[in-house]
């Protein structure tokens, strides 16, 4: 975040005018989701809202949501959709929404992006992230917050740090190597304070190393502020301040949402960065400067995001262009990942009866997971979509298959009807996978991505097993889709379905853009940003780490082996890598050539589309560097780009590698090193189909 | 700590040479104070022993004390007389004594300089250590390391961080501001790694925001090693390791003295650091090459004192020059606090009696204290002292005055004796204060400097203070010498006694040193390394901080406020100020010139001795920011020179004020910083006692 002298000076003019008992209103909660603000000098309460892919429902200044107002607001695909694009211009685009909504809705802090590193399947709340790959990260998350705050509204990256189950979030001590956190988990926040200049960061609820994440002197004083020189806002999450002296001191400007067992009204004089920092204060205990410089950070936000001088845009509401948003990152973040003997787009010309199956295809998802919950203007669910698609011509039987209830098993005369109709239908469409909650008031219960929650296995639920293999049975041209916020163990049918699709939660045009690419109107060109392993048992959290830890601590002795840089290097073969994701068409690499011996290193190649249709390919770069004094994975993403090609067209594409592409963080000398060497350039359209291979070395 | 490229070489060969194994044996004691070797490779075990003023008697393998063995040797007075001495190259002359009897007993590590700030009087080890000043400890305890580690031998600085209490020290969680960290604690560490170049350093038992102090990430991974480039060894002091993985990341390189509740013969494999690590680097939950980490270092440390390669000095022992050392130490510590009327020196030719009263007059002192505690080759008391200086011509009594018992109150008939014994002499000369055990297998019993335990309060115990006020009564002419680490209540009698020294513990040759300084053999010239406050409520820890804190945290309120940084800013007056000492003769302070205007401040003024006997003056430098953006304390002692002057003499001193001199801490920006303004350059003999006056604006 840039400071500015004229505005510096405003805030420190500011600060001499303040009382002290002023400055602490400024830095706790003084509603639900507000800040104390001092009407006497014009500084306003700042209004923070989730989350992270909507503007959540309308709250009071106590806990409950307010009834009658105008909050039914535009529901765009969750974080792993948006990450699947691969497209950071959509981030932006993204963000954009979210900015938008949220000025018209008079918020001044929209609460995301939340970018945890996925580190096992199981975590309930992956589907709010983005990527087991913290380069993917990077590139998604700037984006993402220049969209929100070029409306003039914060964005908040979250949840800072090593946040990455739901299990005991609330205590659980994460201890990792230095490495790790440094190539692995902390790049993401990195990227967001230092390219996406964002305003406002989040602690996380967990401890880190034995101290509470929001006031961890080393994550927030000695990184974030420090070596990254963030001059934003930290706040806290809704009751992750656990002790009024190292939130002074280690770094918490705002606590917000602490629990005082009083709620819906609590006294929040009494938050630990209440009441208790005037009377030490005062008792010399604490130099009010500490406070001056969070009462600064705050000023500082406010000035930026125009809360005290200047105008603030109107923003926009349920608009098209809002909704054309939402369907784009749906139709460019849905996976295929299989499609054997074409049998996909369906032609619906060619088709008399459709079968449509499972519970997701009908189900909104808008108000599921937590605390991201959105009150959809509307929710297009799969079966809505291709209804509209296919039109009165086709005939579609829909039939749910299962039910959801929490460890509900297979219920065999919903299976017998989805067969029956599976075997009536030309084709038949499984719409099923993990839920993700329906009621607010109930968000855990039957919901397996949602917050506060991990999935207890990988297993499908609900008996969909059985369910998919007998519809595989009745109509071997069925094709599966998946909902959900990562992975399922799709081992019992995989190989016998000729066609699955990835589709997240895909957000309120989520129906219509799965529709489309199912009937081709839409070529797919989403990109797994995350492994599918086949059982949970491959994942390394689970295989090398330990997760979800004993009572009191997790160790990630996975280390900076998470995700593809283990399936690769411990070569562990996944049931769908990171990276991929097919086309209807198909594209040929070609022509790489590796130039520079400096630390540019500059990487060309040439994409053609030598298919019939025109699509979207994501060319993806990594390097592996030879010999290295610590062991390095197999390969890292260091550069991708997403390029359109219609049928026959090429481009050369040019992609350059900087020195951090090169490095490691070498944790014996406590710095990234550049180790001179050999280093494999790999090119290709997913982690293991790498067409190109060339070479440079530094 | 250097490295050499020919030494890291033999290094890495020798790391590829060793087994998984071997390696894991050198992290971990071997017995009671040895490390674990690799016979078949040429590395030897690691020999360590206590401690700082002395080689401390022999152990075995295991914990019990061999008997019949050569031991008792040179016992050099404790660290504060040393730091009261203000003599840097003093520091030298006593590291390289300690150096020497280790290298003739065989020991490679000594442990020691024990540099903790002086935070309470009450702590119970301040005696061990040096300063409530990080500039004093800074410039002393480079002297110290560099003296042992020039015979070849390796200094353990120690304990790092933050152990400023023994109460409690086993799992206190110590918390401060990031400045009081930087300001504070942190310099005389930094000035042994950085300046020392010191081979080796002990984590300290306590926890430090949360986290063990000894695999604390912070302050051993991102400060020690990471910004300080420290290359040496970290050990742990014994028993401080609590987790395998924190010891493993979090930079601790060598596990000591875990206690397995199977003393005194535990199985060494069972540390933290033992066969747990080979079982985890087996299962690949940690690289092999962290530990490679911590057995280059060790082979760094060994390579560097000669332990694998090159010659070994012979060291000496028990001779007449390392007596000497601790002759002129004990001349130079010892403080003349108040000298009316000129009582003292004595003039031997004009006494024919003396009364000598209190126990410390006569108890040996050199077994106090804990871990380190010295086998003296001979310790003069201060009754020998007196006795073989005056001889037989004056008739000297001796009478106890009080019986050490723990909370023994005073009693009536000894102090009926001592008075009666001071009446009948021509003067009296108490000496008292606080005592430091004596028997190691009760050290605690009845000390009160000692480790592992504080002082309860600052009040004289055994009835001291009846005893002093019933001497005073029936002499006027009685000095009062007071023993221990630090300040004792002196407000019953202080403002009654002409004469009063603080002679800490002064070592083998206290009692002479004693003896020479009250009859004028010696012209004192010690001044305090700590603020003596009137009462215990005075001091800062206890007025604005926590002592000891709770059951498990302790908050340091007290903040950048420590020592004369407090009484100065805060406006209380001390009993005896930091800096403060007299001299037999007079000194004349004139002609203050400051003169640079970038980073480089020359300060040079004259002094001349104006009395009538050759003394030594401690000129001091302190500077005062006259206007700062953070509050910064009344003033900092940032340069100072011990002159040694033939009466009449004048000499001009010149003395370099860099950049750091003026530089504080800004934890809002998290970093040291020159704020532009004026300063006023503060010269004098203590810093209460300034003479002169002048000022530099940079």
């Amino acid at each position: 975040m840039q400071t500015n002298a004229s505005v510096e000076a405003k805030i420190e003019a500011l600060i001499k005018q303040l009382t002290l008992e002023e400055k602490v209103k400024m830095i706790h909660a003084s509603s639900s989701f507000t800040t104390g603000g001092v009407p006497r000098l014009g500084i306003p309460e700042m209004v923070t809202s989730d989350g992270p892919h909507g503007v959540r429902p309308e709250h009071g200044r106590d806990w409950n949501l307010d009834q009658n107002v105008y909050d039914s607001g535009t529901y765009l695909p969750v974080g792993v959709c948006l990450a699947a694009t691969w497209n950071p211009k959509l981030g932006y685009s993204f963000g954009s929404v979210l900015g938008s909504e949220a000025n018209f809705r008079g918020k001044d802090v929209i609460l995301g992006p939340g970018i945890n590193i996925i580190r096992s399947p199981l975590n309930g709340r992956n589907f709010e992230y983005q990527s087991e790959d913290p380069y993917l990260v990077s590139k998604m998350v700037v984006g993402y917050i220049k969209g929100v705050q070029d409306q003039g509204i914060s964005a908040c990256v979250k949840h800072y740090a090593a946040n990455n189950q739901e299990t005991r979030r609330f205590w659980v001590n994460v201890n990792m190597s230095e490495r790790a956190l440094r190539e692995i988990y902390l790049p993401g926040f990195k990227a967001a304070v230092q390219e996406g200049d964002v305003n406002t960061l989040m602690g996380s609820y967990n401890k880190f190393r034995g101290q509470w994440a929001t006031h961890n002197a080393y994550l927030m004083n000695q990184i974030l502020k420090t070596e990254w020189g963030f001059k934003g806002l930290v706040m806290s999450d809704w009751n992750a301040v656990h002790n009024t002296m190292e939130a002074i001191w280690n770094g918490t400007d705002l606590e917000m949402g602490t629990d005082l067992g009083m709620l819906p009204n609590p006294n929040y004089g009494k938050f630990f960065l209440g009441d208790t920092v005037v009377t030490m204060v005062k008792a010399g205990q604490v130099p009010e400067y500490v406070i001056d410089e969070k009462v600064r950070r705050i000023l500082r936000v406010m000035f930026k995001t125009n809360m005290i001088d200047g105008k603030r845009k109107k923003g926009e509401y349920n608009v098209k262009t809002h909704q054309q948003t939402a369907a784009q990152v749906a139709e460019e973040g849905i996976v295929l990942l299989k499609n054997e003997n074409n049998i996909l787009p369906f032609n619906k010309s060619k088709l008399k009866s459709i079968a449509v199956i499972g519970v997701n295809a009908t189900r909104p998802q808008s108000m599921g997971g937590g605390s991201s919950q959105v009150k959809a203007f509307y929710e297009v669910t799969p079966l809505q979509g291709i209804q509209k698609l296919v039109g009165s011509g086709v005939n579609i039987t829909y039939a749910p298959g299962y039910t959801i209830t929490r460890g509900g098993t297979a219920d065999q005369l919903s299976i017998n009807k989805a067969a029956e109709a599976a075997k009536n239908a030309d084709v038949a469409i499984v719409v099923g996978g993990w839920t993700h909650g329906y009621n607010y008031s109930v968000w855990s219960d039957n919901a397996y991505d949602a917050e506060d929650t991990d999935k207890p296995d990988m297993q499908m639920p609900f008996g969909q097993d059985e369910l998919i293999k007998a519809v595989l049975a009745a109509n071997s041209n069925t094709v599966v889709v998946l909902m959900g916020g990562g992975p399922i163990d799709m081992t019992q049918w995989v190989d016998q379905t000729k066609g699955i699709l990835q589709a997240w939660y895909p957000g309120m045009e989520g129906g219509n853009a799965l529709a489309k690419i199912l009937f081709g109107q839409v070529n797919p060109s989403g990109k797994l940003p995350m492994t599918f392993p086949k059982k949970l048992e491959d994942a390394p959290a689970h295989k090398l780490g330990q997760y979800p830890g004993d009572s009191v601590n997790v160790y990630y002795y996975d280390d900076i082996y998470v995700g593809y840089r283990y399936y690769d290097t411990y070569k562990v073969d996944p049931q769908f890598a990171f990276g991929h994701g097919l086309s209807y068409t198909q594209f040929e690499y070609s022509n790489l050539k590796v130039q520079g011996t400096g630390k540019n290193v500059t990487v060309s190649f040439t994409i053609k589309n030598t298919g019939k249709l025109a699509g979207s390919e994501v060319a993806q770069v990594y390097v592996h560097q030879q010999k290295s004094l610590l062991p390095r994975p197999e390969k890292e993403l260091k550069a991708f780009d997403k390029v359109m090609l219609q049928p026959g067209q090429q481009k050369t594409v040019t992609l350059t590698l900087k020195e951090d592409a090169f490095q490691y963080y070498n944790d014996m000398q406590h710095k990234w090193v550049l180790e001179p060497g050999t280093f494999d350039i790999l090119v290709g359209g997913s982690s293991k189909e790498l067409k190109l291979n060339g070479k440079v070395t530094l």
